[in-house]
């Protein structure tokens, strides 16, 4: 071994002894030759899952998919050059649904930035604003001094990554050549952990607590929204809140909280359209929680309501309120707040406003089982109000952007079969949505995407680590061809140039894509071929694709019938209470 | 038409009919919401051609393979979002490769920034120091003194995308709802152009060129490197000065030097692996025009004599020396560089240095063929080899990155049948090269792209373009299932884990990627099949697929065989000449 090839050895070997020992066990690297040396360590690590992933934009969300679904900091490590900018659309993402990304690129050394070299790019601060932390390491040498650095910023990039608001972290290494590191003897020795993070945390003291249970004591019609979270601990928690406050919690799919629970209400984005209750339901306080929920209505609605207590409480002190709608923002932990406010608020004896919410949401869900029972073609909404029942116990659904996360609101009503609902909420984007998945996949079984065709479209390459890694998963797609979502925006009014623009029609056959990546594919015909191609995919190993082919037109027109029955019977109902 | 409507609708449509008047003639747009009025506006624009590409990954690179073929700037469009982080691999590029792009990104208002609004990135120098200007434009406003703003706004990010070191720009729009813009009256006016950029260019003096000349009359022995380049005035001046200096020209396949000239030399990879050789040819003097060339025994060969006169001319002021090898940075045009010299140096009138280097690439071309002759089986060199003589006169050739540059570097002789070289040279990278050709394709016909596997299968959405706007392509895939560089390269050295890192096979079968875009597919079998596909090739319409299997252990085992033939051949030569 000389003394290049010792240095870069032990150097890199010192960086990823401090991935390990912060716990990060998953790493997704794409071939390319000057990550050769952190490339060959980390395969050689035996403690390490590593997954190839040739294309870096698949491979950036399929880290995206494994961080979230294992809740920990995933590692993701690519060559110099356009690969590293490949990885921009994931670790986007990353930082706004606050995902723990650990971003690790190759790069030329100093002499040979800015001169011409090939692939070469200028990668200090590639990604701007949208990661956390941004580290350019020196050169490897292997100083007692400078092992100790390599280790330390391991360990500050993994607790970047963690600690609030999580998300996306970049180191940027510049190497020389030769870029062979030595795997004999084993370069990692089983090295005590000497180093540890104490990590402080947000406390609100006692005394506010107590100040603003009162301050939510002084309503009488509070409502509570639950918008994407996933706090294991949450559910519980605001649950018994909701109870002792005798207000209905307004949950959002991606909240993990449609669960069988009477306090849940889930069908208020067809509620929310209703005119009679837009007039009658008068909020006099609004506790929210967790991302913004998808729900238009549900937006529209808060802001008819502006100015009145508005409370957003963020465990990771973020800033979340789009329309400026928020009186407090709480930077707590929204477990413990639930749990602290439980014990300040006083019980709420009166449940009538509760109970209105409670009646006009059955009522909505029947009008919406009349309108499915009456429907007999294959249509979009069906598909998803039809798939819910069919999932197996403890499955995991990850739904599309775009129309999918709609429909999903729509119709996944609240159950007792411990489903995890996942998506990428971030930025709302329909790309690389097959790659996290997949990603989740690793430790979500079984696991089912609902998805569009475009959003299928966009990231097929994503299917690859299927097939390499022989991963279970089942695709739905809802393929209607095109843009659904626009269908239903102001645009269409527009009638010039709408297809090419927005319908955008690709007129592609998926059962060839699939047949690439040596794939099961379904196209269905009727319901019942339906309802048997979801129950046998249960058992499917690998990649099994379930195609729906449905029209545009007629999901919209199916969508509003339904909406318009939901309104009909809510507005008798009201009547009825008014007489 | 209301306030709101009036005002979005004038402000860009002067925007846009500040492009239409700078020469913008096409525009890519990827669908959105946000991005509404602009695309409405582009299509209902009777003078632009507009492109619909569903991924903004491919849509960045079809926009720039429309620019380095059309050879004017071309505009991207695309909504909110993580879709304008998926341009980032094509903007990195076109800032590389100096190609005029120019991105349009259409934002939420400033209000919803930072909020947890949905699909609301921070589009803020969203990429950072790879474009030469950002802009962040004014929300929409109708008053002279706006709409003339919007206009100088286009006019400006135009003349930027086009003024050296070219490359691209980005301008981001704030677009409040509702935003439909009014298509009735026609929204553009036939304007007159009032709006002029008068634009300087690098001067050198007289003097100074002269004391250059002389300078460059020190030299007996000099050589001239001509890297990739796309000037069209440029071969002849070149060839002119080379000619009154009997000097070789070193000519890469992307300087469009390989002509049928006695000057210019193309087996140098190949002459400059040999020991006898780099004993034997010690320059005096180096001239460098253009971006590196791929060779890299060219570049050992340059830094072999660091210290030596080493001129590099970059017309647009660039700084292309990775080596750090350059004496004089040459600030001026080349064209008129060359034209001047010419004027100024004095006729050399001794040509044996010339004529030793003519010599030995003859015998490397003679070496190479008889090599070939004796090739039965389908291997990589020799699909270059035999490509070349068979592609029809003034066709272009689109190359993918990694071995296929190197191969055509290898194997595309000189020769006058006036074909055109182009690659994605900035960074070098394997993705969005299909996305690249199918642009030039549309400027540039024949069209043939000559890819390897893993660059294919990155970049395979890319194809949709060529199904949805017919377009006529015949792609040569190279197909070694998978990274076939890595043979080459010290990794190999490395037994453990190259397989899984390096090699990479993923085992697709194409066919069905191609029939999903309902192209034609043929896969090789044998010599005479290669060559009557590429024959046929020239007659057909749409997608053309054509796919060589090879083996990535006999690839390098028969370049090697054929680079020892070469220099057994020039080393028997050069010990005549000695004695």
């Amino acid at each position: 071994m000389n003394t290049h090839q010792q240095a870069l050895t032990e150097y890199l070997a010192a960086f990823i002894t401090g991935l390990f020992q912060t716990g990060v066990r998953d790493v997704v690297i794409s071939p390319g030759s000057r990550s050769t040396p952190l490339a060959l360590l980390m395969v050689e690590h035996q403690e390490l899952n590593t997954y190839i992933n040739i294309d870096e934009r698949s491979a950036g969300f399929f880290a995206l998919g494994l961080a979230k679904a294992s809740k920990s900091p995933v590692v993701l490590l690519c060559t110099s050059g356009t690969a590293a900018a490949n990885y921009f659309p994931a670790v986007v993402e990353a930082n706004l649904s606050r995902v723990p990304l650990l971003v690790l690129t190759a790069d030329r050394p100093h002499e040979l930035r800015e001169v011409g070299a090939p692939q070469a790019i200028n990668q200090l601060h590639l990604y701007g604003q949208h990661v956390k932390w941004f580290a350019e390491m020196a050169l490897p040498e292997n100083s007692k001094e400078q092992l100790t650095y390599s280790k330390m910023v391991a360990h500050r990039a993994v607790k970047e990554c963690k600690s609030p608001v999580s998300g996306p972290v970049h180191v940027n290494f510049p190497l020389r050549e030769p870029l062979l590191p030595a795997l004999d003897p084993y370069p990692f020795s089983e090295e005590q952990v000497d180093y540890e993070v104490v990590e402080g945390e947000l406390v609100v003291p006692e005394v506010t607590i107590e100040r603003i249970a009162k301050d939510i004591n002084q309503s009488q019609q509070g409502l509570i929204i639950c918008g994407p979270m996933d706090e294991p601990l949450f559910s519980n928690a605001v649950i018994e809140l909701a109870e002792k406050l005798a207000y209905p919690i307004l949950a959002d799919p991606l909240s993990q909280l449609r669960l069988d629970n009477s306090l849940i209400i889930d069908s208020y984005d067809a509620i929310l359209k209703t005119e009679s209750v837009l007039e009658k339901f008068q909020p006099d306080f609004i506790l929210r929680f967790g991302a913004m929920p998808v729900s238009k209505p549900l937006s529209l609605f808060t802001k008819k309501h502006r100015g009145i207590p508005h409370f957003v409480v963020d465990g990771q002190a973020g800033w979340r309120d789009p329309y400026q709608l928020g009186t407090k923002m709480i930077q707590m932990d929204e477990t413990a707040f639930c749990q602290q406010m439980t014990k300040y608020v006083m019980k709420n004896e009166n449940n009538k406003w509760l109970s209105y919410w409670q009646q006009i949401d059955h009522l909505a869900k029947m009008a919406i089982k009349d309108h499915m029972s009456a429907e007999q073609e294959l249509e979009e909404g069906k598909v998803f109000y039809e798939l819910f029942p069919l999932l197996p116990k403890e499955s995991a659904i990850f739904v599309g952007n775009s129309m999918p996360i709609r429909d999903v609101d729509s119709f996944f009503h609240k159950n007792n079969r411990d489903i995890t609902v996942m998506a990428n909420r971030g930025a709302n984007g329909i790309d690389g949505v097959v790659s996290t998945a997949l990603g989740a996949s690793v430790y979500q079984q079984p696991l089912f995407l609902l998805i569009g065709d475009l959003s299928f479209f966009h990231d097929m390459n994503g299917l690859l680590a299927a097939k390499l890694y022989e991963l279970n998963i089942t695709i739905i797609i809802v393929n209607n061809d095109g843009g659904g979502i626009f269908s239903y925006l102001p645009q269409a009014e527009s009638k010039q140039h709408f297809e090419v623009l927005f319908g955008t029609p690709t007129g592609l056959d998926f059962h060839h894509a699939v047949q690439l990546y040596n794939g099961q594919y379904t196209k269905i015909t009727d319901w019942d071929h339906f309802s048997d191609a979801i129950q046998s995919a249960a058992q499917h190993q690998g990649l099994n694709v379930i195609e729906i082919p449905t029209d545009r037109a007629k999901n919209l027109t199916s969508h509003r019938k339904m909406w318009d029955q939901v309104s009909r019977e809510i507005t008798t109902f009201l009547h009825g209470v008014e007489k």
